[in-house]
């Protein structure tokens, strides 16, 4: 993702959606208050740079007694606009396409999704999830009816640079990039999230004999 | 991933493996010299970040020249260690350890995929291109026999830290885990990686409104 203005030091934004995952997990188990110490055995951050991020969330933490689990689950919610989720939409119906509708589905991660789609005609119709997949003639008429603001995109690389103009034309905002192009450099005036399996593969094969 | 000595700084090596997929690509086209302003337009970050990056892979970059794209793609598949990949295996062959497997079989991803298991014995036998998926009950005897240092988990949240404490006996030195278990900080002594797609939609939630 490229740099923007924003209050809060990108390092720090990406490590808040874990502290929210931590932090609704404790919540489902009704702890009450945790430490910065103890959030600090759980995610492997230190306590102090712990203390750091959540100061830009909000300053609920009180010394020796720890962070309420409510207050700061409310706040990081609220930071993080789950609590107000985008339209999104998914292209491509395949393995992957399908596991991230599945893995979305079932989380609060910040989007609602209202569509998904694949240029496969065979596929029409079939549900993931209670959402149909429906062919991709379809995505002008459905994104000017239901406005969508974000697309995840699985599909292969030779299709994602067409598809990212169209869907710019189409009002979405923010991607999703699954594919191998490099979109957040090709779409500057898009907010793009490029993920790539095997450069994740490469980073950790480096420290590995 | 936990930071770990090394010569070069994480962010830069987190670069690395963008630079080494687009010269693959440059070099595919036949083209045999590239400036650091070229490889800023397709990659977004900035011509003086590139040099300082690629500094920390060789030194054959000249002034008014650039790069020469073959020696580059060498020296960064050195550092990257693609020319000798590690034996790895995948746990959990559903919709996203299928997509995970096919994606990596095509790409040089520093690994060699030698193994694929699923705990689902109805799935025993079947094929994803070319390497048959084994159920668990074979996974000690396989990892004896060929001795696989990386694993890439597709299982789910609750399976991850018994298999990641299964795998660590076995020799697996390495894990790419898409579960959300905070695997990274629990296994402290492994290289971790860990994937979550939800965490991506959520910074990317972040900057939209």
């Amino acid at each position: 993702m490229q740099i923007k203005n924003s209050d809060i030091p990108i390092p720090s934004l990406r490590r808040l959606p874990i502290y929210h995952r931590v932090i609704e997990g404790l919540k489902r188990k009704n702890v009450s208050k945790v430490s910065s110490h103890k959030l600090s055995q759980i995610t492997g951050f230190t306590a102090s740079q712990i203390r750091q991020d959540i100061s830009f969330v909000c300053s609920i933490g009180q010394q020796g007694y720890g962070y309420n689990v409510d207050e700061l689950y409310f706040e990081l919610s609220r930071v993080l606009k789950t609590t107000n989720p985008l339209k999104a939409i998914l292209i491509g119906a395949g393995n992957l396409g399908r596991a991230v509708a599945s893995n979305l589905m079932t989380k609060q991660a910040g989007i609602n999704l209202i569509g998904i789609f694949d240029k496969n005609e065979a596929m029409s119709g079939k549900l993931i999830k209670e959402i149909p997949i429906r062919n991709l003639y379809v995505l002008d008429e459905f994104c000017h009816d239901n406005s969508p603001k974000v697309a995840i995109l699985c599909i292969p690389e030779i299709d994602a640079r067409t598809m990212a103009t169209q869907l710019r034309q189409l009002g979405i905002k923010g991607i999703l990039n699954f594919s191998e192009a490099n979109l957040s450099a090709e779409f500057p005036d898009l907010m793009v999230e490029d993920v790539s399996f095997s450069d994740s593969l490469l980073s950790l094969r480096y420290y590995l004999e």
